[in-house]
C-alpha cells in the first residue's frame, strides 16, 4: 500500500486525487494547496487530510507526492521531495526554463529518487495501441510523423499570460508525443505562429494557432498541428507513415449513431475536452507510476524526457520569435 | 441512502455489485447465493454481509433487492420482495413461462410496489442516443428496424439446456429492444432458428443461429437475426428506417487506431463480449432504477415490458417448432 | 467483333446501348422499340439502324441480342432470338410466371444457344469483391446473409400495376444475390410485407416494405430487407456472417468529404439512384457476357439462375398472400 | 466543336488524348512528339494524324493546343501557340524556372489568347466538393490547412534528374490547391526535405520526404507533406480547420467491403496512383477548359495560378537548401 500525498487542488489535481482513489494499491493521505478552503474540500471527498507542504514532506510515512501545483512551482518542489526520499509524479511541464530544468536534474539525480513527469497522453489506449504497433514493426521504420491537437476554445488571457505560451503549455504533450514516437530529441525546431482565433492572444505576446516541424539528425521529420479554437471540440490526432504503412489513431467519438437523411451522413463528434477524451489515461498514468515505485524500476516517463519535451518548446518558441530555424544540442537536454 | 441487498453473486451478481458499489446514493448492505462461499466472496470485497434471502427480505432496514439469481427462482423472488415492500430490480427474463410471468404481474400490482427488469441495453450510450434522436422525430415515423445481435462463441451445452433456449434467453434482449423502439409489441412473428455452430446444440433442441420477424399491427416490421458465434466478438448493432431517414447504432471497437498497409486498412475489431461492451450500460442502468426510487416515479422498464419480449420470445419458439407464423394477442400480454 | 442488336430503347434499353457502345468488341448494328421514335433516337445516337425485330432476327449477319423489353416479352423474345440463332443477353425476370419460364428454359435448350439473364448487381465491384472473398474462404462457411436494398422513391402506381410487385421486379435482384452467396436456391421462404410509404400501393395489391426470409436445406438462412422509400437515397448493402468472419459491402457515397462542426461529422450520402451505383456494374456485364461468347463458355448468370430468383419471388410473394411459410421444390427450379 | 491538337504523346499525353476523345465538343485532329512512332500510334487510336509542331502551330482550323510535353519546353510552346492564335492547356509546372515563367507571362498577356495551366486536381470530385463547402462559408474562415500527398512508389532517379526535383515536380501540385483553398500566394515559405527512401535519391541532389510550411500575410498558415514512398499507394488528402469547422477530404478506396475477423477490420487500401485516381478529374478538366474556350471567359486555372506555384516551389527549393525561411515577394508573382 503507497501512501500518497497530492499537492495542488486545483482542477487537474482533483482529476488525480480521483485516479489516486480509484487505486487498490494506494490510499491518498493528505492533499495541500495555497488555497487553504480547496485544500480541505478535496481532502475530506477521499477521506484525506487537508496539510501544509512541509508537515507532509517531513511525514516519512508518506511514500509519494503528486505535484500538480503551478508549473512556476515544479522545480522547487521536485527537489524537495525527492530529497525528502519521496517518489514523485509531477505535472508538465517541468519548468517554464529550461535551464532551470536541467538544474533540477542534477539535483534529483544526487536524491536516488526517480521522478515521472506527467505525460498523460502516452497512456491514451489509443495511442498507446499504437505506439504498440509501431514497436511490432508494423509499419517498418517510422519516417514522417503528423500531430494534430486542437482545444476547443482558447482559456482565458489571463490564464495564458502565466502559462509560458502555447509552445510551453500546449504543446508541449505533442514534443512529448513526438519525441516517444520517433525516439529521443529532434535537432532542429522551425515554427510558424499566429494569432487568428483572438486578437488579444497576440496582443498578450502568444500565438493562438501553431505548426511546427521537427528534423531528427537522420533526416526523419515530425510537424505538429496546434489551434486553441477547433470549434467543434477536442481533435487529438497521430499519423506516422512507415517505411511499410501508415499508422493513425483517430479521435474518439461521442457515441456510434449515424443518421443518413437527404443532408447526407452524419456522425457524432468528438468528445468535447482533455477530461472525456483522457480520463483513462490519467488513471492508467496513475497505475504506471505505482507499479514503477512497486517495482522499484524505471519510470515510464522520465524526468529526461519532460526535459526533451521542454527544450522543442524553447526551440519552437524561439523559432516562432525569430523567424529563423532553431537547433536543439546536446548540452540542452542534459546538464551533465 | 438506499440499502440494498444483492440476491445471486455469480456472474451478472458480480457485475451489479460493482455498479451498487459505485453508485454514492447507495449502500450494499447485504449479498445472498444458494452457494455459500461466493455470496460470501462478494459481499467482503464490498463491506456488505452475507445472509440468507429469508433475512434479507425480513430486514425492514432493506430499501431495495437487485435479483441476480437463476431465472427459474425470478418470479418467486419479485412476488416474495414486493410482498415485503421492496423495491425491485430483476434481471430478464421474468420468467422461462410466459403464464407463470402474468401471475407474478398480478400479484405484484397487489403490492404497490414497483418492478424493473435489467434489459441494460436501453442503457447503452449508444442505443439510447438512437432513441432519443428517433424519440426527437430526426427520421420520421419508424418502418423498418433490423437488430444484429451475435455472441462471440457459444456458451456451454449444460448452460444452454437450463437456459430457455436462444430465443428466451439471448434473443429476449433485442425483442425488448424491438418493442421500445417501436412502442409495444408485435401481433405477428416468424422464426427461421438452424443449428450451424454446434451439432450439440441442435440435438439439444435449441438453435445458434436464428432470423425472426416480427410485425405491428399497423404493418411496421422488425427482423432480429442471432447467431452464437460471431467468432471476432461481440456484434451488437441496430438500424432503423424512418420515413425520413435511417438510423444507425454501430459496434464500439477497442481502439481508433487505422493502420494501412498493401494488405489494407485494418482497424480494431469490436470490443470483445458484453462486459467490455455493456459495463457503462449496467451502471447507467442501476442509476435509472435508484432515480425512480427516490423520484417513486415509474421504472424505466417495467414488469410488463420484460412480458411483452417474453411473449416474443414465446412466440417465436414456437413459431420456429411448428414452421408457422405465430401471433401474440392481448391477453397474452396482460392478465388483467 | 460481335454485331449486336438491342430490343428496347426505354431506360434501362438506354444503359445497356452505351455499354455496348463502349465495348471495344462489339458493333451496335441494330435498335428495335414498339415506339419507333424511341429506336430512331437511339440507333442515331449510336450509328446503328432502327428495326423491326424480325428484321433482326432474320439477319444472319447479327450474332447477339440483348432483350431490354417490357417483362411480359422476354419469354417469346429469348425464344425466338435462341431459335435463331443468337446469343443472348435479357433483362430480368425471366418472365412474371415461373411456369412460363420454365417452358422456356426447355425451348432454349433444344437450340443450343446461351442466354444470360442480366442481374448487374453481381457485376458491381464491392459485391464481386465480397464475393470472390467468399470464395477465396476467408470468412470459412456462410452462415447468415442479410441484404438491404432500398430504392430512393417509390415508381408511380401505374408502373407498379405491370411490375409484377415487389418480389418480382424489384427483390428479384435479392433473391438472385442470396442464390449466387449462399450456392443455389433456398427450400423455404416465409414473408412479411407491408404497405407504409403510400396507401395507393397497398390499395393496388401490392407492398413497398417488405422483410424475407430464406432457409437452406442445410439450415443457413438469408434475410432480405427491401423499401421503396429511404429517402436519403439507393442503399444497397450485403451482409454475411461466416463461420470464421463477417464480411460487408457498404453503399457507395456521394463524394469522401467529412465536415466537423458543432453539429457533429457529417460525410455524404450514398449515391442516389442505380444509374450513379450501378453504371460500371451495367459496363462489366456486358463485358462478361462478351467474354463468354468469345469463349464459348458458360454463361456468367444463367437462365436456370434466373428461373431460381423467379421461383423465390413467387415463393415470397405467396407466403406474403398466404401468411403461411412457403416451399420451393425441386420441380419448381427446372422443367426437366 | 473544337479542334484541337496534343502536343506530346508520352504517358500523360495518353491520358489526355482519352479525355480529349470522349469529349462530344472537341474533335482530336493532330498529335505530335519528338518521337515521331509515339505520335502516330497515339493519333492512329483516335482517327487524328501525326504532325510536327510548326505543322499543327501553322495550321489555321485548329482551335486549341493541349502541351503535354517534357516541362523544359512548356514556356516556348505557350508563347508559340497564343502568338498563332490558339487557346492552350499546358501541364503543370510552367517552367522549372520562375523567371522565365514570369518571362512567358508577359508574352502570352501580349497575344490576347488565354492559358490554363493542368493543375488536375482541383477537378476532383472530392477536392471540388471540399472547396465548394468552404466557399459557401460551411466552416467559416479558412485558417490551418493541411495536405497530405504521398506516391505510392518514387520514380527512377534518371526521371528525377529531369524534374526540377520534388518541389517543383511533385509538391507543385499541393503549392497549387494551397493556394486555391487560402485565396492566393503565400509571403513565407521554410521547408524541410530528406532522403529517407533511396539514398540515391538523396546523392542526386534531391529529397523524397518533405514537408512544407506556408504563412501567409494575414497569418493563416498551411502545411504540406509530401512522400514518394507510401507503399500502400497513393495517399492524397486534404484537411481544412475553419474558425467554425474542420473540412477534408478523404482518399478514394478500392471498393467497399468489410471483413471481421479476429485480426481486426480490414477494408481496401486507397486506389494505387493517379490514373485511378484522377481519370475523372482529367476529365473534369479538359471539360472546364472546353467550356471556358466556348464562353470566351476566364480559365479556370490561369497562369497566374501556374506562377504562384511555381514560386512557392522554388521559394521551398531555396529554404530546403539554405536551411531558412524563404520570403515570397510581390514581383515573384507577375512581371508587370
Amino acid at each position: 500500500m503507497l501512501n500518497v500525498a497530492l499537492l495542488g487542488a486545483g482542477r487537474i489535481g482533483q482529476v488525480h486525487a480521483k485516479s489516486i482513489f480509484a487505486n487498490r494499491d494506494c490510499k491518498l493521505v493528505a492533499v495541500s494547496d495555497v488555497v487553504a478552503d480547496a485544500a480541505h474540500t478535496l481532502a475530506s471527498r477521499y477521506g484525506a487530510e487537508a496539510r501544509s507542504v512541509d508537515a507532509i514532506l517531513g511525514d516519512s510515512a508518506i511514500d509519494a507526492v503528486l505535484i500538480a501545483t503551478s508549473t512556476d512551482t515544479h522545480s522547487d518542489l521536485i527537489e524537495r521531495a525527492t530529497a525528502a526520499g519521496k517518489w514523485v509524479l509531477c505535472e508538465k511541464p517541468v519548468d517554464l526554463s529550461l535551464e532551470r530544468a536541467l538544474q533540477c536534474q542534477v539535483r534529483v539525480a544526487n536524491t536516488g529518487k526517480r521522478v515521472m513527469i506527467g505525460f498523460n497522453r502516452r497512456f491514451d489506449p489509443n495511442f498507446a495501441a499504437l505506439k504498440h504497433a509501431l514497436d511490432a514493426g508494423e509499419i517498418g521504420k517510422p519516417e514522417l510523423l503528423s500531430i494534430t491537437s486542437f482545444d476547443p476554445a482558447p482559456p482565458p488571457v489571463s490564464y495564458l499570460k502565466g502559462s509560458g505560451g502555447l509552445f510551453r503549455d500546449m504543446m508541449i504533450h505533442d514534443f512529448d508525443i513526438a519525441c516517444w514516437m520517433m525516439g529521443g530529441a529532434p535537432t532542429k525546431v522551425v515554427a510558424a505562429g499566429s494569432s487568428l482565433v483572438d486578437p488579444e492572444i497576440g496582443a498578450a505576446g502568444d500565438v493562438d494557432t501553431a505548426v511546427v516541424t521537427l528534423t531528427w539528425k537522420d533526416g526523419r521529420i515530425a510537424v505538429i498541428k496546434n489551434s486553441r479554437r477547433a470549434g467543434y471540440g477536442y481533435d487529438q490526432r497521430i499519423e506516422l507513415l512507415g517505411s511499410q504503412g501508415l499508422l493513425s489513431a483517430r479521435n474518439v467519438l461521442e457515441n456510434t449513431v449515424e443518421k443518413i437523411t437527404s443532408e447526407g451522413t452524419l456522425t457524432a463528434k468528438p468528445v468535447y475536452f482533455f477530461l472525456e477524451r483522457y480520463m483513462r489515461a490519467y488513471e492508467a498514468e496513475w497505475a504506471a507510476f505505482v507499479q514503477a515505485v512497486k517495482d522499484d524500476s524505471a519510470m515510464p516517463v522520465t524526468l529526461e524526457d519532460g526535459i526533451a519535451a521542454l527544450a522543442c518548446a524553447e526551440a519552437a518558441a524561439r523559432s516562432a520569435r525569430t523567424g529563423e530555424i532553431a537547433t536543439i544540442l546536446p548540452d540542452m537536454l542534459s546538464a551533465r
